[in-house]
Parts: C-alpha cells; structure tokens; sequence
C-alpha cells in the first residue's frame, strides 16, 4: 500500500502539532497554511514589505523539517527570533530568509520548497492565497461595558484576541485566487484535515477562499476535522464542543465530514450533542485522547498521531 | 602529492578575489578575517548587538562555496541585502544568520562552520580574533584644508575614506587574543597568502595582532604578498607599489616574504624600486597580469589563480 496523501489546512501552533503528528505515519505532507496575520514578526514585515505573512509558513516548514541533525539545527535557526531591544528585536530569522527568498526567486511556492529542501522536509508547505488577506469579523459585545452591542472587529490579531463572541467571520479580498498548487493537492489527497487551531483565524479561513471550499467539498479524499484540546480561547470563548463544528459548517454549507476527532477532556457531558452535530455533516465522533499530559491545552503529537492512524490507517 | 594547505588573510573584496583565485588549485582553504569592520550592515549589527562585523566573514563563505546549484543559491540568498526603506533595508541576510548563529550556539567559529556546512563550502572561515577591533591611523592632512595637520582617525570605515596620507595604523583594544584556530592554521600552512584588499584596514590589521604576526613571521610556510591592482584608493593615495611593501614592513619588521606578486599595469616604470624593496624583506617580484579586462581595478579570479599556481605548483 503507497503512503497516504494528506493535506493538513490551517495555521499557527495548531497546524504545526497537527503536521508533527502527521510526520509518523506519511511523507506525503501538503501543509496550505493562512496568510492573514497581521501581528508580531509576521505583521512587521507584511507592513514594511507588502508581503505573506511567512510566520505560519515558517512554522509549518520548522514542523517538516528532516528527523537529523541537520534537519533540527536548521529548524531551531530558521525559529530563532534575533535579541536586543533595537529594530531587529524580535524578528524570527526564517521570517527573514523566507522574505529574501521572495525577493530573489519573485516565487511565493518557490521560495518555500527552497526552505523545504534547506530542512530536507517530509513533504510540501503552501500558502492558501499567493497574497495577503485580512480577516473581519462581527462580534457581540467586542466591549465588555456593552455586552449586547454588535461591532466589526477587523484584523486578525485583533479578532483571535476578542473577549466578545464571533458570529460571523469573513475575509478582505471576498473572493481571492486560491493558490494552484494548494487547490490540485486537495483534489488529489487521500485525506484532508481541517483545524486543530484558532478557530476564526486559522482554520475558517480556508473554508472562506471559494476555490479552496470548493476542492474540500468536492475532492474524493475522506474528510477529517480536529477539535482543538483548550476550547476556550479568546474568540471562541463560551463555544461548546457542538457549536464548534455547527459555526464552521455555517461558513461551509456544502461541507460534509467523515470523521471529527475530540479528546475526552473535551467533550465531556456533552458527547450526546457533539455526536449528533457530527453526524449532521455525515461525520463520525472518534473521541480519543489528543491531549498533553503536562500542558493539556496543547495537543500531544503522539497521542494525536496516533488518533489519526487509527482512521487513517487502522488501530 | 597532497593539496598544498593555504591560508589566506585578509578582508572584504580583496580577500574574496584571493579565495575564489585558490578555489582553482586546493581544497585547504582557511580565510583568516579582519574583524574592525564598523559601517554598513555589519556596523549597524556590531552596534546593536556588540558582536563580530559578520559581513567580511560572509563574504569569505560566500567565496568559497560549493560550485553547484545548491552552493550558488544559497550563496546568494547570503549575500542578498533586504529591500524596502524601513528597519530592515540594507542588512545582508547571511549577517543576519550569522549573528542567529552566533546567539544559538556562543561561538563564533561554530557559528561559521555550520553556514560553512549550509554552502559546502571548500575550506575554512575563522575571525582573526574572536572580539570586534577597532582602527585607529595616524594621518598628515585628513583635512584636506590643512595638509600638514597630523590627527588621528578612529573607526575603519573612516580611515578607509581618509583623504591623508596614512603613516601609522593600530587596532584598539592594542593586544587582543587572536583566534586559536587561526593561529594553528597559521602555523600547519604550507603557503600563507597576505593581500589583497585596503592596506591599512583589511591587510594590515592582521600584523597588528601579536600572536598572528608571530604565527605569520615563524610558520615553515612560505608567504606570498598580493598587492593590490587599484593601488590608489582613498586610504593609500599617493603610495607607490614599494611603498605599500615598505609600510606593511614597518609594521611588521621581522616579517620576511618569499613572492610578492603584482599586476604589469601597476608596477608599470617602478619595477626597480618595488623588485628592490622586496628583495629587501627576501621575496622575488611576480609581475603578471593579474587584473580584469573590463574592470581594471578588480583582480580577475582567472588570471589570479593563473599567478598562484605558477607560484604555488609550478606554471
């Protein structure tokens, strides 16, 4: 049997856990990643530069990279963030490699796959659009002092840190061209998973691309989506388990799903409603423990690895 | 017969010029750098951060990287300068990494030896001390107002544009520890090569350090002198090709030489005086054309290489 094709959609820590996991069982990665970051390292240069945000690119990369030491040392300079307190402060130093490589090869994909063979990854990381997007979102009670009050939240670093409650996401283009690349690699998989990750600003986004949405809801790959393990983060904050997967289905009405996987910890009382939500979009609950022994709010990349195997590949 | 072992040491282009010239005859390369560099991009990262100028260094690595597509891609995305107008504009990126390097590992020659390993490079990349210096010239007439005014001018980047005329030249801190590795190269070589590049800021300031220039006057190695084929930039106006021999030998009186090689167009009516002060520090005059068609003020790699190997092999 050849080795499944998987492509993992998201952003951010939780597409790099997911990809860690993914490394154990296939070398046949796509990882299409967000390009709506507006904060930190990522948001400097996009600014100064009018470029991708290449954090999560860089993550993604760093999250591949080849099982050596060659492979970890590059991994651990390409994550490096420079000292000091000057104008450099901060900057992750594969930010800047990724940015150079732009510059030189005018190649979002190009530049990435040379970063790939640098790290000898497992497999390919790509952008969901070759240019920027912003995200937007509608929330009630974006101020505390006015709980009942509706606003637009603009940003993504400004929507993932939202203490109100997100009913509608959207991205700025509408309607951007899907990278190529990114669109045939889900045509092609065996297996498509969206989230774990920020769930408006990471794992939506993908489903808001219309080419990208399209090739989910109609490639030929079985579908898998990941609960995240700490639910309560800033902009999905008081969303149960079920409401997690109706509100991404409300952005996807096409969208059906085989198999959606929780940790135990998660889903809790409520398995009843997760299970029946699931099925809704023809997915099977597989709840099974994902989570960090020590640090629960993050996935275990073994544990998760070993969840996806067992509907991957069989327990 | 094994590849002769050649140490070459000097700073920016002129050393670059020398290492590409020896990628044609050995693999037993070590570049032995000066580390006063204070403008630029390295300047800006030496006052930011208080670490060697890494920008000699990676134009050494870069001359010396492997002759395939990989060594070719990667040396120019070191020696890629970061666009735009902001915070970032200018920094070489290879200084960039150099210095991750650096904070990664704290040392400075680990550092070098694994963007070494990235390139593949043919030989070796050392500091001629592993703590920035800096350079201090005494100088007739630096104001060009008052020509017979002696002043001193401190920092590289100024002496290197001095109008005056340079009669004496130090590095502050006076004695500072060389390199060890740099020594014991110094001491196995079979040929140590001396020049070209800025005489007082990129050749000379290696005499300055004790323990090198006793390496460089006790080594069983013999010692070739390359002068300079644009012998009259700022920091040497008004130098004849012996006088250029004559203050480096004041600097270093117990410095003996074996060949001092030098362009037909630059000894030009001196042969006599420069063969006689050579002969003088024990070394025979090489004059062979040396320079490029197109840009006479640049050493041609070819044509260089051509003069080492009639040195060095035998022609």
């Amino acid at each position: 049997m050849s080795a499944p094709r998987v492509v993992a959609l998201g952003g951010g820590h939780g597409l790099a856990a997911s990809l860690q996991s993914l490394r154990h069982l296939t070398e046949e990665i796509t990882a299409v990643v967000t390009v709506a970051d507006d904060g930190g390292s990522s948001g400097r240069l996009r600014n100064e530069f009018g470029i991708l945000p290449p954090g999560d690119l860089r993550m993604a990369l760093a999250a591949l990279c080849e099982d050596t030491a060659w492979g970890h040392q590059w991994s651990a300079v390409l994550q490096h963030r420079l000292g000091g307190n000057g104008e450099l402060a901060g900057h992750a130093l594969g930010n800047l490699l990724i940015m150079s490589l732009w510059e030189l090869l005018d190649s979002p994909v190009g530049g990435l796959d040379l970063v790939g063979k640098l790290l000898n990854t497992r497999g390919r990381v790509l952008p969901m659009c070759e240019v920027p997007l912003d995200i937007e979102a509608t929330v009630v009670g974006a101020d505390p002092a006015a709980p009942d009050e509706i606003t637009v939240v603009q940003g993504q670093s400004l929507v993932a840190k939202t203490p109100g409650r997100v009913i509608n996401v959207r991205i700025v283009p509408e309607s951007p061209t899907a990278s190529q690349p990114a669109v045939e690699a889900i045509k092609l998989a065996d297996w498509v998973i969206l989230g774990p990750g920020s769930w408006f600003t990471s794992v939506m986004p993908h489903l808001l691309v219309p080419d990208i949405q399209e090739a989910i809801v109609h490639t030929p790959a079985r579908r898998i989506l990941t609960l995240n393990v700490g639910l309560d983060d800033d902009e999905t904050q008081g969303f149960s388990p079920a409401e997690h997967v109706e509100v991404l289905s409300a952005h996807a009405p096409d969208l059906t799903l085989d198999f959606v996987i929780a940790d135990p910890a998660v889903v809790r009382s409520e398995e009843k409603a997760l299970r029946e939500v699931a099925q809704g979009v023809g997915a099977e609950l597989i709840v099974s423990p994902v989570r960090k022994m020590r640090r629960p709010r993050e996935h275990d990349t073994l544990r998760l690895a070993a969840a996806y195997r067992d509907v991957i590949i069989g327990g």
